[in-house]
């Protein structure tokens, strides 16, 4: 582990973080809302950090980067984000304690969008901006984290994805993330403007609009207002950030195929039509669950259906309705929505679909194998056989995620709070999700948790985000040894 | 598939479970409690289907049995042991639907423990001494099924235990089955003497010694008091029954080498050591949260903890305390508990801690592969590699068991169920434990489920029983083409 050049590279990223803080500046100037000078005084302290760390470490550039630099790297590029993001908020007392902020940020970071403000409204808007842009950086991180960066890593089955970028040079990944990256921050970017304009048209300002772009694209869920999106009672909002969180929740590299002018690509990718059966399946029938039981008319009710699922199967988190007062049938489809989550290659957290539907696959194929003992039976996509050690790797991260989730759990059961809040609580932090059911539903929030609840939450956050092997690795000692 | 080879050998089953209902005829001869009659009728029936259907196909002897003759007659039978046995109950309008003595019935060969009875004590002794004995019945086959079938059919990585018994002779079953049985059913024998007779010192008489020990032997969980075990308020009889629900959460297969002399095969089996590490550790975890939250004294508090998590990780449901009103860290980890189970080749449910445990070493490993990945890893139980194929086959159950959990609780919540007690009755179910969390937890029953859900709950308990893989082979087309 060349040291000098991790922290060179998180001395960079620091610094670029600074630079973005000019954004909600900026509006803070504009709205002159109080927020100025901790605004201001976050963003030297991030630049003047980032900076001092690349310069210290400026000559340690390398040809190539190791699996274990790359894992170093982008561990300590979410934690270091989050203690950065944190700032605004502390410094601007909108936060009493640091943990607080802390965990804001990295649900922001994150995708998350689980809050501790219990009066967001009340929140200066520059603070709010920072929020929001959280999201939007920590979707930019994620794309790139999981279409360039973990399929060399091989984490969690994500090779699977090799194939799908040329020239694999496994412990060269420097040019690889640099080409990904581009030509998919110009799609996010694209899709970032199209939403805002749209909003615009609904009747948001610039900020809220902004604000719920950043919020939708990232499939983070933060809003600046209390009552999320239900506050506009809009069907157009309402219609726009379904299709939005659904857009968010699709692999970045379809929609680049798409906007290519190559729709079929898109259109013949399993896990595409896999994650849009689901939704169909999961909008229809709480579409109909709650017809006539929660809402008497069926527009009413597919729209709000439509919008709680693709919300929570993006892993996003905004809300148009109280899922708690819904009948039993959507609410487990939601709860269950929380651990599939969305396609791999988005900015959704979750499972991933990818990874459901391979299991499922290799579950039946084990169904057959009893009926046939000595066939030689392989788990295929779109016709091609998946290699053992992806369907190996999926299953790895599986028992992973289930082993935290059920370990977390515990430990959030142990800090008091009840069986229904501490698991869907925990599966809302892995999950990246934000809501989730009890004490911790959509018209609650995380404030009266303990701070012990919310480091733990914060971290939940991180491993989620990181496909949990990336962040784990670093605790096995093997990890360590030369 | 030779059809009439199957229906002789279930028309000899459902004679043999006749000949069983001489025993509680002969406590309600005893008791004169009005259930003569209808035991009576019930024995007739039974006898003369069974005598019936063995006689129009005794001439279809077979040499040897295929993969799926042995499956078909093992879903088979305990489809036609719960009908059979749903009779007493029926006949002897102890239940009002045959629905419900179905359930209790199917509850009872499945040694789950669920009931739909809301007073107990009101029921004659003679349907309760068939209650019970339909659970002791139920594990006499649980143990032949799991330790001489399962091993040969190889469902879901079972195939792992065909090591240890000599002379795998693939497509010819019963000798080895007939062999196999005999042993174990000697050792399931004398445990249930030694516990009824420690029972009858504790105070019970023969009839509620039976009982409980034919509830606890089978890690069934039917009891003939309202309140199960709490009834008795004796720390000497909730020791005992803690001690042997223990010993039938254990392979039987273990207990006959260490009955021979040998204790040291138990004592360094992993499975063994693992399952008695997670019991201790658990015990002292929610003895700890109980300790002065809900008990004043120590021991008292690790009577109750003790009891629990014994009752719960075994699948049999007795009762000293209700778990809901305890701390939320011992609620969750006895929820965690019940998708845990007991080992493999015991008389207990759930997934058994063998599968857990090899699914944690393959997690572990995949992240060893993070570090070095081009090194060849493979999974190891006690020094020796586990084939491949037992792990694929483990994983493959672990998502059908799951892909039911979920399915089935989908099912329930649709029936108008709330999300705790719609996952939690079905958790109990697949698990075969019995009592669960809100609407049917440990002081409720059954009884207020619609018929629909009772008709769902007693194939889940069917499908848990028989591991998923033996009911579920049955309904794909490919298992019926030649």
């Amino acid at each position: 582990m060349r040291w000098s050049y991790v922290i060179r590279t998180i001395g960079a990223l620091i610094f670029c973080i600074g630079l973005t803080m000019l954004l909600p500046l900026g509006f803070a100037l504009h709205y002159k809302d109080g927020s100025e000078l901790p605004l201001f005084k976050a963003l030297l302290i991030v630049l003047a950090t980032g900076l001092g760390l690349f310069v210290a470490f400026r000559h340690s550039r390398v040809p190539s980067m190791t699996h274990r630099e790359g894992m170093a790297i982008v561990a300590l590029a979410w934690l270091t984000a989050g203690l950065a993001g944190a700032l605004p908020f502390y410094l601007g007392s909108t936060t009493e304690y640091f943990v607080d902020g802390f965990f804001e940020s990295v649900s922001g970071f994150s995708t998350t969008g689980a809050s501790i403000f219990t009066d967001i409204e009340k929140v200066p808007r520059g603070i709010l901006m920072w929020r929001s842009l959280t999201h939007w950086l920590g979707g930019m991180g994620i794309i790139v984290f999981s279409l360039a960066i973990l399929p060399f890593l091989g984490v969690g089955g994500m090779q699977l994805y090799k194939a799908e970028v040329p020239s694999p040079v496994p412990d060269k990944l420097r040019p690889r993330i640099h080409d990904t990256a581009m030509v998919l921050w110009k799609v996010y970017l694209f899709f970032t403007l199209v939403e805002t304009v749209m909003l615009m048209f609904g009747g948001m300002d610039l900020f809220e609009s902004l604000c719920h772009t950043f919020g939708t694209m990232a499939t983070g869920g933060f809003s600046t207002k209390n009552a999320s999106i239900a506050h506009y009672g809009s069907a157009y909002i309402d219609a726009v950030i379904t299709v939005f969180m659904l857009i968010a929740g699709i692999n970045f590299s379809l929609h680049y195929f798409a906007l290519m002018g190559r729709p079929r690509v898109m259109w013949k990718d399993p896990e595409f039509r896999f994650f849009m059966m689901l939704v169909s399946i999961f909008t229809a029938v709480s579409t109909l669950s709650v017809f006539r039981e929660t809402y008497a008319s069926f527009w009413e009710s597919l729209r709000h259906a439509a919008f709680q699922v693709a919300s929570i199967i993006t892993t996003t988190g905004y809300a148009t309705a109280d899922y708690e007062k819904w009948p039993p049938l959507p609410q487990s489809i939601l709860f269950f929505c929380m651990f599939l989550g969305a396609s791999a290659g988005s900015t959704g957290g979750g499972m991933k679909c990818m990874r459901i539907m391979l299991l499922l696959k290799h579950g039946y194929l084990e169904l057959l194998r009893l009926i046939h003992p000595w066939a030689v039976l392989q788990v295929k996509l779109a016709g091609r056989p998946v290699p053992d050690e992806v369907i190996k790797g999926i299953w790895g991260f599986f028992i992973l995620y289930l082993a935290l989730f059920i370990l977390s759990s515990f430990l959030l059961a142990a800090m008091g709070q009840d069986i229904l809040t501490a698991f869907s609580a925990v599966a809302a932090s892995i999950g990246n999700i934000g809501p989730g059911f009890g004490n911790v539903g959509p018209t609650e929030n995380y404030a009266h948790l303990p701070h012990s609840a919310k480091w733990l939450l914060a971290l939940c956050m991180l491993l989620g985000r990181l496909e949990i092997y990336t962040v784990i690795v670093l605790f096995v000692p093997e990890f360590w040894r030369k």
